[in-house]
């Protein structure tokens, strides 16, 4: 299995996976501070699905972070599989999570155009999303690498 | 690059791609049939983007017959890379569409329980949804599959 940038184990690897969790952290504090306006089914959503990528990202900074100090070659196929399973439906929940909510908000904010007569912050609304996708972009990355480094066993 | 069932040039990957036709069309179907009542932004998205997934299936059963045709063994590197891109733009984009259309629907249906009240049929809703998600996890498969055998070369 071949070793590539980004793959876990290794400095890009960790920078990616701390990405993940500032953006889905960022995510969180956004809908958390608006959610008394953003009580919908999307946003709850939105919420747990940012809550699990923080989580599974926090345990792969501390497998990096293992990995870095011990400078060990971590290129097993059994982690790798474990690593491209979770990355993939983490990946698919989080685009899942900030498609629905920014469906939700293109309703509110182009659609019906009720952004200034509701009380719903359309900015609040649309960063969320925004740092939702962005945590979904860097997952998806994780993902793709190690599926790479998977299939070139 | 291994062959596997379901990538290109086999008879399980043509079968994929015939489901991604019919799921998609079927959803097509049922989002014209509503659109009077359903002219949302992600019900056009969700339009575009089954549009997009019956042409590319369909350009992709066209090969597929081909090479099964001339008995031609297709593991060429150039041409998985290029089917991988596809897929992937293609599942995204089928994921983004359902997950929307399906928020929208959960809107509705669920958080404000106006389904009998509006003249929207719900279960119209809930059937182009349902058949965009299992358009998106035939793609997904087919991508999954040629990514593999990519990463196998």
């Amino acid at each position: 299995m071949k070793s590539l940038s980004g793959g876990p184990g290794t400095v890009s690897g960790l920078l990616l996976r701390v990405g993940q969790i500032l953006f889905s952290s960022a995510s969180i504090g956004v809908t958390l501070s608006a959610f008394n306006s953003l009580g919908f089914s999307s946003f709850c959503w939105l919420l747990a699905t940012m809550v699990l990528q923080v989580l599974w990202s926090s345990g792969l900074v501390c497998f990096d972070v293992c990995a870095l100090r011990i400078k060990r070659d971590i290129r097993d196929p059994g982690i790798a599989s474990f690593l491209v399973f979770g990355d993939w439906v983490i990946a698919t929940l989080s685009l899942s999570s900030a498609c629905s909510s920014g469906a939700v908000t293109v309703l509110y904010a182009i659609d019906w155009n009720v952004c200034s007569q509701v009380p719903i912050s359309c900015i609040r609304l649309q960063v969320c999303v925004a740092m939702a996708f962005i945590a979904w972009f860097l997952t998806a990355i994780s993902f793709l690498v190690t599926f790479w480094m998977l299939g070139s066993v």
